[in-house]
């Protein structure tokens, strides 16, 4: 049982490091992974500068928007592979990861992404044998609701 | 005549220099605007290390993907506003920029984002008074297609 | 107040009958409207031979459930004007239902469509002044959630 | 050689007869396959009364277009598995279409659905192993163009 547990905690630690330290992308706008189960995952990130796309109101690009969305939702399809992780060895784990892909993504821009600081959420609403769907949502700190995405992912 | 020529050209200019020099996320991703007219416009970017996405095949991120295509689309749904531009000043131009803005955006990713330079493209489906539709490609320097979108803007 | 009262009640009860009795496709598909707020509507149909899409899984044709999901997304929309339409002739609101379209729609398939009946429902998640974007869902009679989807409507 | 071209027809004429005469809900549409080959296909139906969906502008109900689009979506899909027929049975062929579904579809309403025919044709984007990715169009007799969408489709 113990062991079972220290693998469950392995295998998302492994996911968290994979997109919070390990994809260049994802640091390059400061992505925090927050909260990370077989249900979904949580990031963060601050508002910058170099994040913005609208200099007219100083908001988000939208590209940040739909990146952070895509990550969030690629967590959480990952996260959903969490009962086929058993007795898999860490190369195999990764290479699990490896196969998870973006299939396509649908972002609706719902208020100006205004604020300090956003954090974004996904939850798995179907996860096939090859294909997971997630719905995300991204706040805003004052809890605005900024925009939502569902994506389709490739996991097997 | 000329007086219309060259209204057209600052229109372009104007539009060009907003998203490839002034919006703050599109300098971060190395955004070039090569071309632009009534029917869209193109971009291009090149591979660098920190828009990585997937650090085992060294593919583009795709949040890149989705903000590059973003971005065409909104160059091409402002583009599409040059008939309304007629007489305006350059304030009242750029107050028309200023309220565009992404409604809702989809994405398919349909080959990996492997390359050296990117170029995208934007073609408008339809300009009505209020919303804008636009498809969107993004090719490889090796031809191949790598992703296809479809956005909807506000312009008016 | 009474007379507020009133004329909510008639504004949901007309946009009930103009889904449910008036609209020939929503008609030849047997869609029922249950239920119905400013935060959303819910409808119901039954599974009949010639809505059937896979004939080798007798599940429901995926146009059949894109077009009851539009349907829930477009009351929804409407919905959403219900406070806008206080001091409104008839023929005003009825004016109001006659803007509302659909700008572009978006529909998961999750499970296959098997079942005798089912339910879909809207939420709406924004709603500007001139457009709304709703979230919608589909479920089969034993709480099987059939399709998700995503709408944009105009409705100004 | 001649052996193989039979083949090919045969496939071909499988999958029409399976869209056109075999899906009870095509059939309620009134849906004719008009050509279909490795890149795509085409389909047409014609304006009826009960197809409506806006009764104050005597259009199509946007639920039909949607059905349509899915329908040659996933015959265009199908269409793209021509090559792996060689050498199967027809009961072989007939599981690999029953396999092909849809994953998830966007349709974007461009033009009022007004008509007294119309014709929808989709072009295949990707053809993977799994997955296929294709674009939609139709159009109005008058060679308006009514509405496009991208679908996402299992195919293997």
């Amino acid at each position: 049982m113990d062991v079972e547990i220290e693998a469950t905690r392995r295998f998302y630690d492994k996911l968290r490091k994979l997109y919070q330290d390990r994809l260049p992308f994802n640091r390059l706008l400061g992505i925090r992974v927050d909260a990370l189960n077989a249900d979904g995952g949580t990031m963060a990130f601050s508002m910058r500068e170099d994040l913005i796309g609208n200099v007219f109101q100083h908001t988000l690009h939208g590209g940040v928007i739909s990146a952070v969305l895509d990550a969030v939702g690629g967590i959480t399809a990952s996260a959903s592979l969490q009962a086929r992780a058993a007795g898999l060895s860490e190369a195999q784990i990764e290479a699990m990861f490896a196969r998870v892909g973006t299939i396509d993504l649908r972002v609706d821009y719902l208020r100006p992404g205004k604020g300090e600081r956003f954090s974004a959420s996904g939850r798995i609403m179907r996860a096939g044998r090859k294909v997971a769907v997630v719905r995300m949502e991204m706040h805003a700190n004052d809890d605005r609701l900024i925009a939502v995405g569902t994506g389709t992912y490739m996991i097997g």
